[in-house]
């Protein structure tokens, strides 16, 4: 159970209830998260967070579904609960296959063993991975 | 420094040459990363984390340069530097462009933000995203 | 659930109701957290536990105010909800306002999104940052 | 060494050096350290993520001495060497002396202790814990 | 809830129950786990999950308890959930004692403890731990 | 670098000399690793550290050997370089062998790769392994 009261629509201040109209207008839909609700309560950071993840998330030179399976795989490897279930449902909408999703889990697993082997013997980094823009 | 000693191609014993020959081959290369080198000391985890390797990285629903930046985007929410090393320079070749990696650690960067204002806050995961294939 | 039995009071042995009864000496309250009775089944373990958290907790050149915040930022950073459950309400016991609270998420969010770009990017620490009492 | 190239001052786009002119500024110093440097390489991160540090660590309900430490007791339990170092820097800048260092990585240490144990052994939130604002 | 349909065996594909029948007939048992169940929904995963599990797991220089242990031991330090319960259980039935669960949570907790003190002070390696073999 | 001045023998107080005594007499050596002289610019932390590690460590249910590879897996898995060099070679003076090493790392590598698996995908416990000492 959450730590703080979530705020609901119905009872909250303007400045919280301008975040909430620009998410449901941002993702085309009438609900606000649970996520969003937490946050509000404390204004400043609904509205940096919001604002961060809004342009984080938006289309670039990578698109809405890799980003969202890269917040699914971090989230996974965190272990953050709230996020693995959101992003995964996210990352579903934007077009995550059972397939897909069965892969960037495999990635994810190896990478996190991988990781541990790296720093377990303590390998030292080879040169040639060493400059810039290599 | 590696807690193991590095075992170079010349002194491998025929297990671990086998493996360091797959590995060439697939990647097309004439070198041994420290990695594979490292692991070697242990022929059975060489074989077995190079042959999960081949086929966890091997292209799929998921494109390889897309797995690559998966791996790195793992390995940078772990700290692990031989690996962020390692799939920089990987995900470079694979074409990962300057703004593309700009936006990758963006989305790094808020994921791990948002995992600890959702479990800081031990936000309930809305019922929504508790279906399976929702 | 726990994988081990919670001791309560009552069945305990004497080694055990002498720390809970120093645990409830100190912090003035009757009653014992499941923490403390989960520990309670290897008794050297709640012993050192116990004598280690008042020492480290007792006021010093930090009031007690400012250690439940970092053990609450350590805890959300770790993704422990039992931590996160019994600090943040230590916390807002010691006067911790829902201010302080959303300011106090706002930087443990911020600094783990900029440990990772440090990380995921591999910066090299300014040489001003390395002489001790710099 | 870091995977992408520092960005100079005297190098920099337009873009770049109004955040690098704020920082200066609000900072009051006349250098940029290596960490926003890096993020110079992709300005939209360089910007946002400056803009939510500058917020965040701005006085409010807690003083920068504890926003500092609270960052630099994160970073420690993330193992983040470029955070330890710049926030270890900063925090003694804002008046921590060794004492209070000492006391707060005694603080990080117990609670990632404690934080194993609790989640090691699986143990169940007291229903105490779990009403907000309790 | 798992974020996949669990997969039963009398729905499942051949290549799915040829893994089941090799899992119960290494452990001796009748029934398959909800990991297994998860991962069958990407059957390579499944398949190259559990054979790296049978071979990393099975008697060799280390003895399967002090494997399990060791696996308990790093799931309590990454908070799965899942995984130190299964573990905790398999651990038992190999023959770990309370005493000795006592014990391994004690050390997972101090390395935890002087992991990130040694981290959060930055503390250089002695030259004598930095020789291979040493 | 540390952040902390290293406190040697010849110019430590009596309070911390005391510490430095018993660590030498109880590990039967001469000297005094990095970790201590840091840990020796707040002397309670020093102490209490080192009583709390010297009960730890002690033979108890769990040999010497097994605890210390316990402690090098934990390390290994937080990536702190720090401990994983000591303790590799804590370990291989207590008589660990490069097999078991191998195989150590191995079981560390797996339950890492496990561990997100079982998190990715939010496996929920099987009812059989709830309950406590089963």
């Amino acid at each position: 159970m959450a730590t703080v009261t979530l705020i609901e629509y119905k009872v909250a201040s303007a400045e919280v209830r301008a975040v909430y109209d620009d998410i449901m207008a941002t993702r085309k839909t009438d609900r606000i998260n649970n996520f969003w609700k937490a946050l509000a309560h404390h204004p400043p950071t609904l509205r940096r967070t919001w604002e961060s993840v809004k342009e984080v998330m938006a289309p670039g030179a990578l698109d809405p579904l890799t980003k969202e399976m890269v917040y699914l795989a971090v989230s996974a490897s965190n272990g953050c609960d709230y996020c693995i279930a959101s992003h995964t449902a996210s990352a579903r909408r934007q077009g995550m296959s059972d397939e897909m999703l069965g892969e960037l889990m495999a990635v994810v697993g190896m990478a996190n063993e991988t990781n541990r082997l790296a720093n377990g013997y303590q390998i030292e980094i080879d040169p040639m991975f060493l400059s810039p823009s290599s």
